[in-house]
């Protein structure tokens, strides 16, 4: 692990979000953008960042295109350059998988990259991968060989090389990726930036050629965590000819409250790469400060489950796909994949049952600990190898690279990976979150928080999926920061204004030790009343109403902009209550509660 | 198909539900019942239904340890005799397979018979089966070859014969059974009798020896619908020793209101049989009578799944059991079982991994036909076979036996058959009701339905898994039979209780064109006001009250019996109304509406 020189890291352009306020603000129009981004890849040279991209002159009409027709408000990824794994199909584009003889010219895009199209996105090439997309390093590749922005002739990681050197270059903001066995989270760790890999089935796999289909997915690679949850909202969408398709699962709990699992040190492996082990020692740290509570969690079960992707009959999936092209063109496949390939013809159908079996054992006893944690946090990476160093020993160290990755998709979990600071000799640390399938909005969440973007995205997520929620309109208590504010937000809540009742209501505080305010429409003369309106899971509400006040209700306000929400409102024995006091001149409960505060 | 003298069909003892009645009202004691059922299993001799019975001193034992220790109110299956596949282990009882050389004692209790012994349920012996429960026939075991109660040298189906002739011949009012390829399915339907298949992951697998572990799943066979659904609600828990443990999803919809697919009569394979194909055409005609909605559905990516099955590596997965003991016991295994497992050496990991491929397209291609149908209602038999031509032909005639059962599991269905008639030779027709994974329910209820069972079970089923649910105490349009009921019973909710608040009620009747009752708590004077308390799901709580009157609240509601609920009570508008009217006096809105109509 003898360290060349080595970079100062990425070098990363603007990011989604900016751009997409500066389109929003008119201070830039998407035809700069996309000759910024053309000429950035063409100053750069063919460094094996890009297998193929889309000529100025496509990419000008597109951006031209935008200008006239599109509204940036409307459009979420409006101008957003983007790269695209060249495993995946864009129509019109060879999708090569790095095998220039496997070529062939898509004619359909995947629905996948076509929602980003849909959504305003610039497609800009198509990046390099480790061929077939088997390889967790980025040396197993016939285009030019990418190394890691950090120098010191460090790999990139793969399979998806290109897609992360394509942020960490700054050439575009998102790319594109897909992971198997981590390949899309080894790339952005090896260069300082953020990857992402959904809960299998979320994104769809359609026009994707496989690896091992089973446990494919397309995952995202970008500069910041809130750029990526913004670009998996659009991309993710059930799709129903996609037979692994699932439905997502939004939640909205506070990151920071959650139960993090941190596997005890001396479990983990860093390969005798001290560096590392003090990086991600300092790094572990910040976690244990950031989350109120953390556990200490077995790696043993992930470990075995990873042991078996490359040590068990996994690779003959990729035979389904690859089998008949590589036994008739030997000479067109690199020598590393042939014998990665070859060695699945000894694996029988026992051996894939008896395998599953032991996979099921091992997912059993994940399940188990999820019991006790909602995320776990590991190393992204153990070590760092350069391209000399892999090209020497090819497979050994493959397997050090997929040590803290092998068993995501096995074990059906979603994963991001973020920066975690260098090392003392200056190579890149990084941290995975890792949570159960469809935890993904709390993976992101707390990997949001671990990357230093505390800040929520600038508007509420879009609610989809199938947990239905309801706008309830709360009036005392359970406003922010009031006491029973923590009944909304432990379920999922989040506040989705600060508003007024239409101006025909009364606020009367009840009598007895816990004075309560009670809402009631006014017979004559009325106000309105200072309300926020959150929005909470359905089947929270009976919970939520259960936990109040005997004297309150659910029932229907009218809001100022003349919407009718459910929300509490006074009981019918609030009318009868000897000791109410109408406290409707105050406003709210908050300018109420402060002028009993200051005496008056 | 030349048939012998036919005989009547099952001889049914007595049912779950009248033994439990009975035992409740006092006139019936377990140790009569387990004398009886002794007796009953002596005087028939060995007639291939039982591998082992427990001995008359064991069963006494256990009926006077239940007379003495145990209030039959309080267990839900108190005193029911019941079978067990010899696949199943029970603590201290060999476990053979219908392989006497590799049988073994076993000395803990499979977790689903154990939750049935908890019950209440008495263990009567170890049913047969088809040799390592491979087989839909019945005849391939090495004790007395079992036949349907049909007569005629009828096979009694496989690989749970005897757990079906043991309820078909009256010994035991259920028996618990597997499924993998249609044991639990085949088996019933030809000796008359009901069958349920759960969706898999429901009923703990754990101390199953397995046949495809991946498909396999613990079934119940009995005389009613009714009767396996009570069994179900005992027998069904999440086991997380269970790698394919499930949670199950509960709904209560009202299954003559749900879509039901069948398949054009063309599609249908009857193997010639013409009996059998009109028997089948009369049992849908009641199909399409009963169900208010019927649509056509393919079978063919059902029958494409079936074929993978048979035809495919799956056969693969019975070595990760068996492989060990047949290389080594090559002379204790029946040479069809031998034939059967030895083909499985063929098959490569890549042809595994293809075939789940090809089935992962079936499956996206199946569950695209659920978006147009809740059920799927199909023959259970396509025709019969009698036990010298299946022994003739013994692979093509197991085919032909699963042409309508093979896919259920491989595309993680859930199914029920019931008896649907004779032919006009007097052999048994069965139909199959299928439903997607999870819809347990809704195929129980359509199988009662179909069944003639159109009872509603005696006592609501427990409310367990995901779905929360919550009381909502109703006063007026929700009552049962009042417009706004179907608000209640759409979404799944169900009468729990008629009972009234507790006594210091005052029920007032708002004025307007359409009056609504409103319950408000009395100061001073009040009375007990009929209601009627409903378990909803909670996620619809809030549409329910979004749909009801402005004028009416959710709040809490003292019953007779002092419990507080959620529940229906007037806003503070009712008190300030003008034109409200106190109906207190009437008890109740129902007594107050009939007194309307009667002009009082």
């Amino acid at each position: 692990m003898l360290r060349q020189q080595m970079d100062a890291g990425p070098t990363l352009g603007p990011s989604v979000a900016e751009l997409v306020a500066r389109y929003r603000e008119g201070g830039l129009r998407p035809t700069d953008v996309v000759h910024e981004t053309f000429d950035r890849i063409r100053r750069r040279g063919d460094d094996g960042t890009w297998i193929s991209v889309a000529g100025e002159a496509e990419l000008t009409a597109r951006a031209t295109e935008l200008e006239e027709r599109v509204d940036p408000a409307s459009a979420p990824l409006y101008g957003v350059p983007f790269g695209v794994k060249d495993s995946i199909d864009v129509a019109g584009v060879l999708t090569t998988l790095a095998c220039p003889d496997y070529a062939y010219r898509a004619t359909v895009t995947a629905p996948a990259v076509q929602r980003l199209l849909d959504a305003g996105a610039i497609y800009v090439g198509k990046t390099n991968l480790d061929q077939f997309a088997t390889g967790l390093n980025g040396t197993r590749t016939p285009y030019p060989m990418p190394r890691s922005v950090f120098g010191g002739n460090l790999i990139s990681g793969g399979s998806s090389s290109g897609s992360a050197l394509a942020v960490a270059h700054g050439d575009v903001p998102f790319a594109v990726a897909t992971d198997t066995a981590g390949s899309g989270r080894v790339p952005p760790a090896l260069n300082g930036i953020v990857g992402f890999k959904p809960s299998r089935g979320l994104i769809s796999t359609v026009g994707l050629v496989p690896a091992c289909r089973s446990l494919d997915c397309l995952s995202l690679i970008g500069s910041s965590v809130s750029d990526l949850a913004h670009v998996f909202d659009v991309a993710a969408a059930y799709d129903r000819r996609d037979p692994y398709a699932r439905t997502r699962r939004r939640d909205r709990l506070d990151p920071l409250t959650l139960r993090v699992g941190l596997p005890p040190m001396g479990e983990l492996e860093f390969f005798g790469d001290e560096p590392m082990r003090r990086a991600h020692h300092e790094a572990r740290s910040q976690v244990e400060r950031l989350f109120a509570r953390t556990t200490s969690a077995p790696f043993g079960p992930f470990l075995a489950a990873g042991q078996l992707l490359y040590q068990g009959p996994w690779v003959a999936e990729r035979l389904t796909e690859f089998g008949d092209f590589v036994a008739s063109h030997p000479g067109s496949v690199l020598p590393v994949i042939r014998e990665i390939l070859g060695s699945a013809a000894a694996y029988s159908a026992v051996d894939v049952f008896a395998a599953e079996h032991r996979l099921g054992e091992l997912r059993a006893e994940v399940a188990a600990l999820w019991e006790d944690m909602d995320l776990l946090v590991l190393p992204a990476l153990g070590t760092t190898f350069t391209t000399d160093e892999v090209l020497a020993d090819p497979i050994a160290t493959n397997t050090a690279l997929g040590h803290y990755t092998h068993f995501g998709n096995l074990l059906d979990l979603c994963a991001a990976v973020v920066p975690a600071g260098v090392t003392s000799d200056g190579r890149p640390a990084a941290l995975m979150v890792l949570g159960p399938a469809l935890a993904d909005d709390r993976v992101l969440g707390a990997a949001a928080a671990l990357a230093g973007a505390r800040t929520a995205p600038a508007t509420p997520w879009a609610v989809t999926g199938p947990t239905s929620r309801t706008t309830l309109v709360v009036v005392g208590h359970h406003l922010a920061g009031q006491p029973r504010n923590g009944d909304l937000t432990d379920c999922g809540g989040y506040l989705l204004a600060r508003t007024t009742t239409s101006a025909d209501y009364r606020l009367l505080r009840s009598g007895g030790a816990t004075p309560v305010p009670a809402l009631v429409r006014a017979t004559s003369a009325g106000a309105a009343i200072e309300v926020e309106s959150w929005s909470v899971p359905s089947h929270a509400v009976p919970a939520i109403l259960a936990g109040s006040s005997p004297s309150i209700c659910l029932g229907q306000v009218t809001l100022a902009d003349g919407s009718v929400q459910l929300g509490f409102v006074g009981g019918a024995s609030i009318v009868t209550d000897p000791d109410a006091v109408d406290i409707t001149s105050h406003g709210g409960w908050r300018r109420y509660l402060a002028s009993v505060a200051a005496g008056h």
